[in-house]
């Protein structure tokens, strides 16, 4: 039974690139987003009656929505899979052009764009983008082979905040930088081994930042191209941070200006 | 067999009271902590010589390692949880008593404690144990009853950090509140409805920074008894950071002073 539901929740989004969102925020999120296609829309009885009003207001046929039981979320996802009786099979969204982002930017004289090198994990990489979006950051640059594909949980782990923040998918992260820098954007790289600590590096401008993947930071091409790396102090004992918690902590210090 | 594995691993513990941890860092760093008790380490064939030579380092007795096939070790855990062919079973830390951290912090001016009113999710409280490591917090302080209890997947999130870092749990948090004020520590309470931003708090002298779960924050009666509450300012569009999150960069933000 949950294979079904799970089955035909894949068969009505394109089965080649369709993707299931679970959970209040990203999916709702995504119903207010006019840029998300929906497939369909599962709920329980009990969080119909919100799901419906949604689409209403998003303007969205009311039909997307099927009432489902909860015993067959509960089947569907595993169990630390928070899915508070809704779902919805979905197109994921599309990648932004780092031109534009370049474009839309050019009046911002505080831009801010976070560079991801190879961080691989679905749910960190949702994490950053919440904080991305909490933070005010223009877009999320990552290498298009090395990241994950957009996915419920990334989703979820984004707090449906995916759904407004601009993500750009390049072939090659060295040559981005690069466009950023003429494009007047300071790219500083976080590195433990920097000498400037990240409270006294300059917040002025439009910066880009750019961080590695836990464990083994930056690639060295990438770090080369950097205008300046700047490190997160803290105490020796502990090896490293979780990186969307660095990340979390260096776009809070960078909204600041 | 693998049932057969995690029985073992949880009888050789006190039945009452043991825990099994796993992964590198978590199990690592408790060999090296004398202060935590180990009934017995599990390793794969290709960990255990590096388990050995760390027993050894401590003083620990080589027989605590028993050499474990790795599809054992596949089929106890669940599939996200990244076990790196060890686990350990051990008795629970012992919790510290507040008077001790107040006695300990006595000379230290600048002391931070963080203070944690019913965050439940023992991932998040795990990642908040990190996070207070890295930035040198005297201990942590949990409200006995609403905080979850140590685990293995606790101890995964801090990254091993757990065997350094005091936690305190209390019965009564108000109460905790009252003897850090009357120890000179100014109790901050992180609050989005606060009018003073993070950056703009005083950040000189002993601080005990209070923060709620997410979503429904500090409890009434706690808020009440902090001296001060900040906020964190972010996008109004985004509702809320992750509670590791906004615990890591107000920490990271008192750790400048």
């Amino acid at each position: 039974m949950a294979r079904k539901f799970y089955n035909a929740a894949q068969k009505s989004a394109n089965p080649a690139k369709g993707i299931l969102l679970y959970g209040k925020h990203p999916v709702f999120q995504a119903i207010a987003n006019p840029n998300r296609i929906f497939h369909q829309v599962f709920a329980t009885a009990d969080v119909a009656p919100e799901v419906k009003s949604l689409l209403g207001k998003a303007g969205r046929d009311a039909s997307l929505l099927k009432i489902v039981e909860r015993k067959e979320f509960d089947k569907l996802f595993p169990k630390e899979a928070v899915h508070q009786g809704v779902a919805a099979s979905v197109e994921p969204l599309e990648a932004v052009a780092l031109e534009d982002v370049i474009a839309q930017t050019e009046q911002t004289d505080n831009a801010r764009i976070l560079i991801l090198d190879q961080v691989t994990d679905p749910q960190n990489v949702g994490a950053i983008i919440r904080s991305c979006a909490a933070f005010s950051v223009s877009a999320l640059v990552v290498q298009d082979k090395n990241s994950p594909q957009e996915s419920g949980t990334m989703a979820k782990a984004s707090a449906g905040t995916i759904e407004f923040l601009p993500i750009c998918r390049v072939t090659n992260l060295s040559r981005a930088i690069d466009a950023l820098k003429k494009a007047g954007f300071w790219c500083l790289g976080l590195d433990g081994y920097a000498e400037v600590t990240l409270d006294k590096a300059n917040k002025s401008g439009k910066i880009a930042l750019i961080m590695g993947s836990e464990g083994k930071g930056m690639r060295r091409l990438v770090e080369e191209n950097c205008d300046q790396t700047v490190k997160l102090v803290m105490n020796p004992k502990v090896e490293s941070l979780n990186v969307s918690t660095a990340a979390a902590i260096a776009l809070y210090e960078f909204s600041k200006f």
